[in-house]
């Protein structure tokens, strides 16, 4: 095995490699939730064990009933050696509105801005990106002596959509997945400059309503008044769902919301000079959401519920007189320390059901569920990570929490009895899920580099 | 001048040439609220003037900065007979949703039906096939003699997006279009076998509604809380739109809003029986809107608002955990007596701004504003019709309300001081902006017939 600066030189001698590679990677249109693209979803992962595959991992593409999973096995020095799972997503989400892309979503390019070299791209930061320092920093270990642990890969290409087919595969390959511990690069730093290991995870209920109401659409002259309007009944819906205080009304919402511990939220209390700048950076200035909470604390220790997507009647150019015989809306569900998600989507329906009107129906149509996860604030791995990467950035890395979900993270936990380190190298301003998507090429590199010292360390 | 007999005989003898004529006038896709359909409004306004100059008139297409006007001059045996000017229009809304068409909304087609034959095709009853009604029957007086009126036929392209250049129009070609009394056929029948003579007309005020929030769309699991969605302001508006008695709650909306006479209150309450199977029709059974208010009430002498469409964020398949930078809102509201459309307009805005939080802008769009208008209960010419219409039907014309919008009438009352008389052979099962719009075959051919018999009411 290598000095550990042989491999750190050998990832910077191939980061123009490495980026060509990920170009490969987010030319693919692997967009998980439109079944349009479900042969790019399959074109990824074959990319993906390709690349593995060169690499002397026993790779390959396992097919689901949803979008396929890919799983590599790579040997350390010896069979005592630590043995970590890794996980990433290579599915992305679709990249609308298209007009707002300064260049085209899957044709990756390395833009200037004032921060340093940005990569742009649907996927480009989640997850393609942060996935690939991961196989990068393996790579730079193969080629300077070999793995200083052993590696399973594990990634998946519906982590976009809930990730129906996932506790079904981890259980049907337990044997295969089980590791003393997971990596998971699909969360974010601190700052530019500041690392952070993520230890909070929200879960998520996604949840879409149809609201029927007369079996046609109607002309809104002849028929508005007594003829039920279903944009009206959803628009009541969702404004029931906020009190005055922005607190959700659902029925038991908050059953298993726990408050912050104090050291956690004094930690977090000394960085909210960061939260206007949070703001600021989206073009908003005042925090919207629950009274009487920080920003930082509404994204990572409290629950939310927001309309994702609203549709009905007509939407073309000009103006039509039309009462719509049904409306729609998506709501998805962030949740926190032991909500249950059935409990949640079940509140939900009551809660909908209950508004409805006479002659109205509503049509649910569930797009999974997971719960929130706390992983220990303190542990072996978490230390020996924690003084890696202070090595690589000059800082101690953040203890943070994590607005977005990473369902995996429950299943490895409950499912293979694994913890996981959750280290990313996202950056508030990534736009992710957004058009012109992004990832600075520092993380890319330095994020690399930041796996290297992590797998070494762990490792010793 | 031919005996009556004679003409409505002709009118017989021409049934099935007449359809064809109106095929091919419903088969030019004229949807006037589409710029791609510019051309074919262009069409159907050279098509209706080739017709007009078949027959005679002296017609011609007239240009404006919206779609263009037809306008045509047919002389009677004497000067001094009545002048009529005849108002419809050319312009169709559009077909969608497409996929509920049974057959393509531009192809008409006749169908059999338990109620008898139908012409189903977009536009067949609003207003094509409405305004070929009186197009046949002056092509029943020139073959049989001539017309004995004078008759001036104004037919307009942008009915369905609220009349934009109709009042310049008129204003600007006052003496040509100057007549005794303006006759109307977009209106309805009381039911298939009663005639009915409208008196009254509700006014629409179009308004579109953009709230924007951050400046980009958002991962609702990073910012999702703190960052306002543009989503849940809208719906709070729409919900305060309504107090839970139905009454809408814009301050000072019911300023000009005047009860009924009480004869035509009585009236009315004897055609109560009618509302349940108004509501069956379209697979509803319990009256919306205001609490305590008839159905026929509500339709035709009350105002009303509906939101007409609504989109935002992500609405594909599946789910997308975006929150949206924007979303839009389209509404109508419909007018009664002396409600001012610009009071309303002013109102609506003020009544968003007031609703919006801090970092949300509200855009808006008008797409046209007109008053309701309240004619005569009692006049000559109404009772010259009522007896025309009774000697074609065996019963006498019930005096309506109606809940549409006709902006043209309020323009000749308060432009060119001319009353209308509003006479239409439409059924509440006609689908009006719907898909499968149909116009009953005894509509077409006893409609025709009814216009034979009113003209020479008129002209005794």
């Amino acid at each position: 095995m290598a000095a550990i600066d042989t491999v750190l030189a050998k990832i910077d001698a191939n980061l123009d490699s490495a980026l060509g590679r990920l170009f490969d990677f987010v030319k693919i249109p692997s967009i998980s939730t439109d079944p349009a693209y479900a042969e790019d979803c399959a074109r990824a992962a074959q990319w993906l064990a390709a690349e593995l595959q060169g690499l002397g991992f026993e790779a390959s593409v396992r097919e689901t009933t949803g979008r396929p999973m890919v799983v590599a096995q790579g040997k350390g020095p010896r069979p005592d050696v630590p043995h970590v799972l890794f996980y990433g997503h290579y599915d992305v989400q679709p990249p609308d509105p298209l007009d707002l892309w300064e260049t085209p979503p899957f044709e990756p390019r390395v833009a200037d801005a004032s921060t340093g070299k940005q990569i742009v791209g649907r996927g480009t930061a989640d997850d393609k990106g942060q996935l690939m320092t991961f196989v990068e920093a393996c790579r730079a270990f193969k080629e300077t002596g070999g793995l200083p642990c052993n590696v399973t890969f594990f990634i998946e290409g519906e982590e976009e959509t809930g990730s129906p087919s996932l506790p079904g595969f981890l259980a049907a390959n337990k044997a295969e997945l089980e590791a003393d511990m997971a990596l998971v690069c699909d969360t974010g730093m601190w700052d530019r400059s500041t690392p952070a290991i993520t230890t909070m995870l929200r879960g998520l209920v996604l949840e879409e309503v149809v609201i029927h109401g007369a079996d046609r659409d109607l002309h809104s002259g002849m028929f508005g008044g007594p003829a039920i309007n279903p944009i009206h009944v959803l628009a009541r819906i969702i404004a029931d769902l906020h009190d005055e205080n922005g607190a959700i009304a659902l029925p038991g919402f908050y059953d298993g919301v726990a408050e912050l511990p104090e050291a956690v939220a004094e930690q977090w209390q000394g960085l909210r000079a960061h939260e206007a700048e949070f703001l600021k950076g989206v073009g908003l200035s005042v925090p919207a959401g629950e009274k009487d909470r920080g920003v930082l604390e509404m994204i990572w220790s409290r629950p939310t519920c927001d309309v994702n997507g609203i549709i009905g009647g007509y939407t073309g150019k000009g103006s039509k007189t039309v009462l719509p015989a049904q409306a729609s809306a998506k709501f998805s569900f962030r949740l926190v320390g032991q909500q249950d998600p059935v409990k949640v989507a079940e509140s939900f329906r009551a809660f909908v059901q209950k508004r409805l009107p006479a002659d109205c129906r509503a049509e649910f149509i569930s797009h999974g569920a997971s719960a929130a996860l706390q992983l220990p604030f303190s542990s072996e791995a978490l230390t020996r990570a924690s003084r890696a990467l202070q090595a690589e950035w000059g800082k101690e890395p953040v203890l943070a929490g994590c607005g977005g979900s990473i369902p995996v993270i429950g299943s490895f936990k409950h499912d293979l009895g694994m913890d996981s380190l959750m280290i990313g190298f996202g950056l508030d301003d990534d736009r992710m899920h957004s058009p012109n998507e992004k990832y600075d090429l520092a993380s890319f590199h330095k994020g690399a580099r930041s796996w290297a010292r992590v797998l070494n360390a762990l490792a010793l």
